[in-house]
């Protein structure tokens, strides 16, 4: 065992700060997936780890590693990491705070003139909010050539530009993703550590400053659902010759939502979010029936039986109000991420070296899913965060940051594997 | 009683095409209210009123009076009338049909030489549809002097410039809103008579191909209804913890189509839309939770107190479902056009000249509605019409116009009043 090594907390708050600044826009932080903001953070964190003296490389899909060379550089080394991108209007925080950490911990390490008897590695993952593009986990589950080559063609939300296009513009290379071509070797990966900020308000509940995550939530989602009715004046059809697409849209989120009522009462892992939901500005009005909607079902559970019981009774529901309701439900193609659980030992030992051990069930997706479902060990570690995530009043507090920070370097420094 | 006179339906099938080409855009219709479609309309109505040898008169608020003069030019005339403007992308009949209709009964009265016993008159009413200005019934109310000055700042909803300079850019004269002067005196008004397309099924289903109208339905209307909840991760925040301006909003609408469904059984005449419903493009996302949404509750009857009723209920379940969903209900102010019934002469005088006669109420509002409400006599005939209006699909067959404009015709050759 090494001897007691702290992380480098004034490194972290330092990173936070310049981050928020490179990448703010309005209100909120934009780091666009492959785009201006997400590489202005790769860039940053990229120049700290060169002033550190970490082997710094970036792969043909510009995930960023850096490295804090092992005794034995042959031997299966440790990576940390989470990724830099965030949702458009987020916060500073959610996927910063994981790469952040791994460099307050490499930065202790070095300055106590730590060798490693492995590489220890801290990987700035790319494109993890699939907001940007939808393809769950790009960055990672690119890097160990997972991806359908046909994601190629999947257009960047805000922009409507390929992946490809967007890769190639951006210097990296799609040919990789074509070729299916491994850019990682989960061999060569001892175990990987993500520290992520909590996206909803459980330890803020519980005034618990971190928590060791026991596996993370899949998710089945219809993302490009739609109902389509018939436009018609307010006033002039009556209710059963109508063919009103709020209306059906309604009754279809009012029933699973008591569907989500009726797992919850049954013990089941579950929630359910429909976070879009637009009639056609340009067609509809106040004095019209709405002929369309466009609608997200986001279903998410531990359990792969139970999202795909709601993903089906979602279908069902949609064939029999849309007959119900005179309109034709088409809920899209849905893209699935399965949950992924966590490695015991690494849980366990994470959990010990808090000073107030709790556990919990992460809801969102993250990039340890990817390498978990590899067979890797892997865990994460959750700070408490104010206002959930995913917008721009997230907020972590250092003090919290550093207790999950410091379990992370020492778990570093006592590694079970 | 005069010889029988024919409407001249040549004349109503050229001016429908020359309708149609010059205000379509893309599928539908745009003749937006003060603007460059409208204008098109009236200046068409306008040439073809004058190679009719008609009186025209543009008044200060862009409403186009064209009269045939009548033997006694200083007894009170008879109006026929409708509004030449559409909603965005709407049909080419909605309201164009009442003014083609007029001016077809002129042409055959023309043509066969009669000259009626006082002026009878068209008017192409500006304005009718709320899409554009959120004020029920503009052009007709203002040539009464009616309107509130207030409403001399409401914003085009697509341009946001306010009615008051629109006004004016279109050569028009905001200040007689402001001084409420009347432009036409409801005593020199012997009767309003309005065709209109049918606005909903009703007449297709039944296969007749015109109807009498007993009565206009009120309505009060919501337009600018929020709920404001908070941004969060989709997956990191369970149900309890959340503020869900979706699910609240789901949760609303499904309550009022429950009390919809109640007032029905119950006999009541309602109907309940809500044509508009949108989370915020730019803060929504497939992965978060929806922290707020925009919608229009719009409540129309036949009777003031079941309408109410409908909206106090709206705002008391707004209260209780805001509490439960931990969010807010701001519904905003309520716009209200009281309901308006038909002349019983006219209407027994109108329903005994058609074939087939049937009465039926409007769902819609329509400009017969201002001009009852003075105590003017008014009528209405509805034409049959497929798939519902306010859309590019409303159909109306020349055969059944020409049902409606003989009866209308008809009516002003053996005048009950």
């Amino acid at each position: 065992m090494f001897e007691p090594i702290k992380p480098d907390l004034d490194l972290g708050a330092a990173l936070f700060e310049r981050l928020s600044r490179a990448t703010r826009v309005g209100p909120g932080i934009v780091r666009d997936s492959y785009g201006a903001g997400e590489q202005a953070a790769h860039d940053l964190v990229r120049s700290a780890a060169r002033q550190l003296d970490l082997e710094t490389a970036t792969d043909a899909l510009g995930n960023l590693r850096m490295t804090l060379p092992g005794k034995d550089r042959t031997a299966p080394g440790v990576i940390m990491g989470s990724h830099l991108d965030s949702v458009p209007q987020g916060g500073n925080y959610d996927g910063a705070a994981g790469v952040v950490a791994g460099l307050c911990a490499l930065a202790g390490l070095r300055r106590g003139g730590v060798v490693p008897p492995w590489d220890l590695t801290v990987m700035a993952i790319r494109a993890e909010e699939s907001s940007w593009f939808d393809v769950p986990y790009l960055g990672s589950a690119g890097a160990f050539g997972l991806l359908d080559p046909n994601c190629l063609s999947v257009p960047r939300s805000d922009n409507g530009r390929s992946l490809e296009a967007t890769l190639r513009e951006s210097g990296f290379d799609p040919q990789v993703i074509r070729e299916g071509r491994r850019l990682l070797d989960p061999g060569r990966v001892r175990a990987y550590l993500e520290l992520h900020i909590e996206q909803g308000p459980t330890l803020v509940a519980r005034g618990l400053p971190a928590a060791v995550v026991s596996g993370i939530r899949g998710c089945q989602r219809f993302r490009n659902a739609r109902c389509l009715g018939k436009y018609g004046h307010s006033g002039g059809v009556n209710r059963p010759d109508r063919q009103d697409a709020v209306a059906a849209t309604v009754a279809l989120l009012h029933h699973l939502e008591s569907v989500w009522l009726r797992e919850e009462a049954a013990g089941a892992d579950l929630v359910f979010t429909a976070g879009e939901l637009c009639t056609d500005a340009a067609l509809h009005g106040p004095s019209k029936i709405a002929g369309e909607t466009r609608f997200v079902l986001d279903i998410r559970s531990l359990s792969e039986a139970t999202m795909t019981a709601v993903s089906d009774e979602a279908q069902a529901a949609a064939q029999r109000l849309g007959e119900q309701y005179r309109v034709r439900f088409d809920l899209g193609p849905r893209t699935d991420s399965p949950a992924a659980l966590m490695d015991d030992r690494l849980r366990a030992k994470l959990l010990g070296l808090l000073a107030q051990p709790y556990e919990m069930p992460s809801g969102a997706g993250h990039d340890a899913a990817v390498f978990a479902r590899l067979g890797i060990p892997s865990a994460m570690i959750f700070v408490r965060n104010e206002n959930d995530s995913h917008n721009p009043e997230e907020a972590m507090s250092l003090e919290d940051f550093a207790v999950a920070t410091q379990a992370l370097t020492s778990l570093l420094l006592d590694f079970p594997l």
